[in-house]
């Protein structure tokens, strides 16, 4: 059996390579959670299946779910917000709320495997429970700029909308209440679709080409500036009850997100967003790039009566989630980690004579409790086969300790990128290998 | 149905207090491993069953195994072991060796949940392979020594052994090697069933009661020092082949390990360890502490055979796993964490009129740029209720912001420990604060 199919599909491993970057991204994103109040738990990979039935509508069948030996049904952890909801309801008499929390695990999903969509995958979930303040919400907008910055993100939108448009909308044309979940899951089409797209699925839903024609109001919202598309809204929805609900929360989020001074340029209202998740009941958001073409890297919004499902209460809450691995792969495809290193190996003491080898590790000890990150060879090939070694793992310095080197207790140390060697103390080593 | 039965027994959820423990001891852990030159890797938590099949013996029955949507059997991870020896014949063109890897993921077994035993818990697993050097069995052994000491244990022994002794063993006692199962099986029972207990064990596989008085020579050898251990067996195997080599490699070994400057007090040459695992080769170890009764917290060894299974090869290897749950459930009874926080958050705004807000945001974020955790309230308590909200929560410093504060452009920082409350500038704030 070849050692590729020896890996379940839709599977991977991570080499230290890959681990690199991916510890890169998330302690970026860890930082910027935390100093925004957020602190970290974790739920376990195996929920019990009465948790996760009747949570993801369609997706359902999506779960991984089995049978323990003692033929309890059980699933792997799905999302992190039905988990959430659970661990709220489990651990309530300890959580205050305002509770603010951040997850970052993997999710598994029963899916086809098709190129950059896996069966594992990591989500970072951001979430505060129980405020129903707009400034939870233009909070996570911060943070979703703030991580993005740090990430070297220069060209992305954060959309912005709420979910009260739909049945302010409704009321706009006249048509009834539940035909909200037709008219949004139509417009939540529309990337994949196009505007046209969505209008025949309107049509097939029974709404007339005079009451379509909304879309290409909205379409044209979408060149204009925040300020105009808030005042288009005005006109738009005045003196209408759910209009006006809309409107007033729609301006107070978008202001709330200025109070939090995101430059304006990086938000964009668009009343064209519908988010997928039938859950959401106000504020809704997502993150998108100009290139490569990939889908939204961050997406969430306002669920007020998700988290409370478990203990039967009402728990207002507002979340959002980052596509680490989307945002990975942008960051691959446009080379923007600020480093190119297969290796967190500062340094590697080569060995030539087994004599040396108290002296080589007593001085690699030093090195280490020092901070710096070295290895020692102890494998059988010799130098020129050790410098290989370290030139394909991508180890920068060598280290050389002989005869020569211990008569002046000193380290000859070798910079294999400029090919420069010296003779130095263990305090000019240190110095050296600690600048790179 | 309560929250608590909401959760699959077995299974944890891990608030902020506990993954502040655990975060602490893991960044401990891998900052130790990364500074010997290894470098962390992740394998997918479901593997093919034909990957995990016929590695566990007895324990394959607490594999999770199930079929996925197109009747495929996978498992679920059940340790780091046989993963990296599939991801070694995976990845095998790009893995140089001798190839140091950690890993420190969760794994799941089937088990009956108990006091202390999960169903899901975290491996932290550390090997080197590639190379048959002793020096690699002696470093880790020294990365144990290192990162107990970090984590504030004082009073724990590396018990170390080879499982060439049991050859040996049945060499000296004239008996067929293909005793040495049994005989180290029993041998791995002591803690459990007593020297007498083991000797009952040893008479019913046929072992004369002469022979059995073997235990004796070695129980007194536990007392002694390792370089009269090292003595005892030089004279106790004189002349014979297999106990020649055994003695030669605990001998190597354990210099090996004196060179890595590990105190003798804290390693013990040990004639009894066996290590459960058949697929040992060589040297073999483990940690205890002397109180809680907890069991090893560390164990590892020398596999030769088991790396180069799914590629073909012969590739030695060598490892330890750290016990991560024990480790913490040491730390916590013996009350070894050095802090008692129930937050990470240093400081939160309290927001007593909403007409401040926009005042507060802008302090706030002006703490979170330079990097302390801040939060703000955003919910419906008043002052008092806010004060209990962070006294509750455990946040150490509460800021406030009104009327006069904005007339001087200072904050009121108020430190709920000391009950002082003063009146400062930002960066006084600052600085206060990121001294705590």
């Amino acid at each position: 059996m070849k050692g590729k199919n020896l890996l379940y599909k839709g599977m991977r491993d991570f080499l230290p390579e890959d681990m690199i970057k991916r510890e890169y991204v998330i302690s970026i994103i860890k930082d910027v959670f935390e100093s925004y109040g957020f602190e970290p738990v974790e739920t376990p990979a195996i929920e019990l299946w009465e948790t996760l039935s009747g949570k993801y509508g369609d997706e359902e069948k999506l779960i991984y779910k089995f049978k323990d030996r003692g033929e309890r049904e059980v699933g792997l952890r799905y999302d992190l917000t039905v988990p959430l909801s659970r661990l709220y309801a489990t651990n309530r008499e300890k959580i205050l709320k305002p509770f603010k929390r951040y997850q970052i695990q993997p999710v598994w999903r029963a899916d086809k495997p098709q190129k950059g969509r896996f069966r594992e995958f990591y989500q970072c979930d951001v979430d505060i429970i129980g405020t129903t303040s707009l400034y939870a919400d233009a909070e996570l907008l911060k943070i979703i700029y703030v991580v993005l910055r740090k990430l070297g993100f220069k060209n992305f939108k954060i959309k912005i909308n709420s979910r009260k448009i739909f049945p302010a909308i409704m009321e706009k044309l006249g048509e009834d209440e539940d035909k909200i979940y037709q008219f949004a899951r139509a417009v939540d089409k529309l990337d994949k679709i196009g505007i046209n797209g969505v209008k025949i699925e309107l049509e097939k839903y029974g709404f007339s080409s005079e009451k379509i024609k909304i879309l290409d109001d909205f379409k044209v919202v979408l060149n204009k500036k925040n300020d105009e598309v808030i005042e288009f809204f005005k006109n738009f929805f005045f003196g209408l009850n759910k209009g006006v609900k809309f409107v007033s929360e729609i301006e107070e989020f978008y202001n709330s997100a200025l109070d939090f001074e995101i430059p304006e340029s990086f938000i964009k209202i668009d009343p064209l967003l519908a988010r997928g998740l039938n859950y959401y009941t106000g504020p809704i958001f997502e993150t998108i790039v100009e290139k490569p073409k990939i889908g939204s890297i961050t997406g969430g919004g306002r669920y007020d009566n998700l988290i409370g499902f478990f203990s039967g209460e009402s728990v207002p809450a507002t979340g959002t989630s980052l596509g680490l691995e989307r945002i990975i792969t942008v960051m691959n495809e446009l080379s923007m980690f600020p480093f190119d290193r297969k290796t967190k190996v500062q340094l590697l003491f080569v060995v030539q004579d087994k004599k040396f080898i108290r002296d080589i590790i007593k001085n690699c000890e030093n090195l280490r409790n020092r901070g710096l990150k070295c290895d020692i060879y102890f494998g059988k090939k010799d130098l020129r086969g050790q410098i290989k070694y370290a030139l394909s793992r991508g180890i920068r310095y060598i280290a050389i300790i002989g005869e020569d080197e211990l008569k002046e207790n000193k380290i000859s140390l070798k910079d294999l990128q400029t090919k420069e060697q010296r003779l130095l103390s263990i305090d000019e080593v240190y110095k050296r290998v600690i600048l790179e």
